[in-house]
């Protein structure tokens, strides 16, 4: 199952700053091979199910052996069966809305 | 990793009432042998990493079958190590706050 | 419009444990006099679009006040104009459809 | 307050395809006047508490005259008072920390 996810990680008991903790998790995100975008409140992840999701294991774990005690983290989940759509998808297709609608006004 | 997640599946494309899909998903929950608890806007879950977030696929893939096109589903996940916390270890918490407050009102 | 949020509060930078902060927020919700049930995860909130969003920012400024010097919220927010319906209602909802199920199973 | 949120609006009943209302929101907060930038799964939106969330509210109010009859929506919303923090700064912050590993390594 093909999945396009939103994550925010928020370690817990380590400060005001996590920067730190979520370049870390870039760089897990890149060695496991998947498509992914950093934004100002999370990343967008583009992979197969468990693929992904082995990938946020892998970033709750790096984070706790950093010395984070807790975390607390968003994920939005979206998965389709009546087509293909990546993330640049579906950016394009609100870009067309607003592009169409420029036209029109 | 021992979690706690809430999880909010939302089906898209199937009109306007998703109780039946959420029904299905306590119905997976329950066969995972997994702890949770509904409330008025998601379900409260606790169980092992990998056998949650199996649970949370097989949701996925059970309201596709039922004939939702697609889904967008938010997740709350929580880790941590310093110490173990149940989901009523958690509400309990709070309550204790609350009465120490009150009794100091 | 009437709303109903599911609201998860985490202080940043104050440390691992966050009750005494989640307790204060029920107070300033029981002050606002809006209806609201706390679960392992976040509290669900049921008013006016206008006084629940009130509601949340006093959280979010009492609980700077409270020493926290970052905040990182997670709303779930759903209103709808096809029918009224509570929390209650909601988790009435999925509990007919377990209950049918059952029946026919 | 100023605040930074991520903002992901989900017409109910309303079909499969949800570009269409996406892109109505995007107006809403150009009119709005506000600093936003979307990504594949929401936009990140920067600006005073009160003026947000009342952009939030008229994006729900022009989706349901649109035609949905319920929408559901996932907000993060982040507030802090230690330093002043814009969307490009949070994102220049983990550039940084990879830059310095990457150096490093």
């Amino acid at each position: 199952m093909q999945v396009i996810i939103d994550l925010c990680i928020v370690p817990m008991g380590v400060g005001v700053s996590v920067s730190k903790y979520v370049a870390a998790c870039q760089q897990i995100l890149e060695e496991a091979d998947l498509k992914f975008a950093l934004h100002a409140y999370g990343t967008n992840i583009e992979g197969e199910y468990d693929q992904v999701f082995a990938a946020v294991r892998r970033c709750h774990e790096h984070i706790h052996n950093l010395g984070a005690p807790r975390i607390t983290t968003t994920i939005k989940l979206g998965s389709r069966i009546d087509r293909k759509q990546s993330m640049a998808d579906k950016v394009a297709s609100v870009q067309r809305q607003l592009d169409s609608s420029n036209n029109r006004g």
